[in-house]
């Protein structure tokens, strides 16, 4: 496939890592919350089979912080969310579609509860400060709503918790998934979580002193050969296979959590006040009538740049596929899909044309592995 | 500079129009609204020189429509902007700053009054249809918000009125700036405004009817021999020189409509009801602190990514330059800066290190031509 450039410009604006990670080698990026996100250094397929077995470095600064505080900030986190939240603890981490009052995605933020009235949305690419600062406004929220100069670094891999451990001590190995908590550098505090978009183990830099954050970015790289440390970004490939969801490819504002398999982070039986929960519990009662699933397909190569149609063996349309890439794991094109009732079953047989090509497959759990 | 290629994907999707464009040469492309912009065909100073003598095509489907209808759709549309809109009239367009409660831009788009319960808000970059859900629920306003399948494409430069006039016949000539009317192109109807990003005069092709769409796309190439039609885009020269804000370049979230020099859009005198309006009146009674203007530099290369600081003679930092390029009409670089008073009074000498040179420069109006 042809390369085009990326025009860059103040719009599309650098992370406090871009001028390292050029002279790292990265080759191409995305664009990420109005920001660069790396997208690859070199070959995808070799940096997948380095983040499986070491360590890297992500620039992801393009997940940008949504701050909200003050008296009513849980209550205008909760009616964002239909995750319930009144039980959520300082410390922790969660998962939180956010959805309009029609039930449509409007993110998948991980939510940090900094304190009872000072929240964190660690947000997808889509402007959620804006949603906030309308519904903020037309209730007349007693609230503060910002971007804060937060800008995350990544460490994952399984050998990330060796070379946090060598920076940190012992201590940054008890914090628990999805947990976070301030650990010092040189005598500067920084909120680390356990988290990260790969299943590869690792943690979140949250990245607000940003000279000391550019230290550390450096002395990672300085003492870690041990752990054949290397910059990275998410992984396309490690993405898919382990089925974490990418908000804008694999869901947007057209679809509900319950389409989506967030049926765990949809919490009707409670009686906290979210958007969407009246058209939810219909959508819950009535079915529903598409859904996300997995898809391994009979070729070995693809490269997705819009959706693509999804048939049964008649011709029919049964939906589309909205990420795919090739797995060196199953050694297939392996892809997330969007399925209409009935034909989402496990084992159902699918028809998908590719590069002119028409290529079988068939449906499959997600995650893949 | 270094290139870096574009990741494409589902999330920064394709227009109608991409394949062809790719079989036309265009060599980048930004990103806008989550979708790819072309950015350059070659030469951005061969496209601007083609441009102020002939016709271009340009794809701008990232200039997406915030569609909102219902019998408060004038009353949410005034909210959000503080021009005043009780005295607009269905046909035209209005350029509208979008603000939120403390004045900062949240976007520059143009509206289209459709009808009176019917508005068009063709948006910048920035997701506005999220901030109109939040104040629409918050609120409770009886309106509909969504996203219309509308795909501009832009006809712009001197000889775009003969090349339309070629297609749609003498009645195309006579439509107004900024005013728009409903044409027909075998048999298929299209919205057409007078309008454009570029100062070179053209239109602006609100395709709904994709498949008619790319027919007239490929006809206006077919037909447009004689105009030395070309494929083209946003010209980054051409709209510095003419002083056209890009917002996300030149004013973002941090900066009020009477700093970005909006004034004859701020109608504080009337009694309509918009966000930020006590805010405004505060500020404009203060009298403002910075000011977007026009800066002449002595170099001739540049190629900005992010904001480079202004300083004065004595080294004290007085601004920030937001966009910047290289003007053949003047023989130097020539660019667009936030300034503090009292430094922005015209023929102001200033200093700015740009590729690790400190070139002198002074402050000018805007536009440039």
């Amino acid at each position: 496939m042809k390369n085009f450039s990326v025009a860059k410009s103040r719009r599309l604006r650098s992370t406090p890592y871009t001028s390292r990670i050029e002279k790292q080698g990265v080759t191409a990026y995305t664009t990420y919350n109005h920001m660069l996100l790396p997208a690859a250094f070199g070959s995808l397929e070799e940096s997948y089979h380095h983040l499986k077995k070491n360590v890297q470095i992500w620039d992801v600064a393009g997940e940008r912080q949504v701050e909200i505080s003050g008296q009513d900030s849980a209550k205008l986190v909760q009616l964002m969310t239909c995750r319930d939240l009144s039980k959520s603890k300082i410390g922790r981490c969660y998962y939180c579609p956010i959805i309009d009052d029609n039930a449509g995605i409007i993110n998948d933020p991980v939510v940090l509860k900094l304190s009872e009235d000072r929240w964190w949305i660690s947000i997808a690419d889509s402007d959620v400060i804006l949603f906030a600062k309308g519904l903020a406004i037309g209730n007349n929220f007693d609230v503060e709503i910002s971007e804060p100069n937060v800008d995350i670094m990544a460490v994952q891999g399984p050998k990330s918790f060796g070379l946090m451990e060598k920076v940190f001590g012992e201590k940054i190995k008890q914090l628990k998934f999805f947990g976070f908590d301030f650990y010092d550098f040189k005598g500067t505090k920084h909120l680390i979580a356990r988290s990260g978009w790969s299943k590869q183990g690792g943690y979140e830099i949250y990245v607000e002193n940003t000279e000391s954050g550019l230290e550390l970015y450096d002395h990672l790289f300085e003492i870690g050969g041990e752990f054949d440390v290397k910059p990275g970004c998410p992984n396309l490939i490690e993405r898919i296979e382990s089925g974490l969801l990418s908000y804008g490819n694999d869901m947007d504002m057209f679809d509900n959590p319950l389409e989506c398999g967030f049926d765990k982070y949809v919490n009707l039986e409670t009686d906290v006040n979210f958007l969407g929960k009246e058209k939810l519990k219909k959508i819950k009662s009535d079915g529903i009538k598409r859904k996300l699933v997995g898809l391994i397909i009979d070729t070995n190569e693809i490269s997705l740049t819009k959706s693509l149609k999804v048939k049964d063996d008649k011709d029919n349309i049964i939906g589309e596929l909205r990420s795919a890439c090739f797995s060196p794991h199953f050694n297939k094109v392996i892809g997330i899909a969007m399925i209409n009732k009935p034909f989402w079953s496990l084992s159902q047989s699918i028809k998908i044309e590719i590069n002119s090509k028409m290529c079988d497959g068939k449906v499959c759990d997600l995650p893949f592995i």
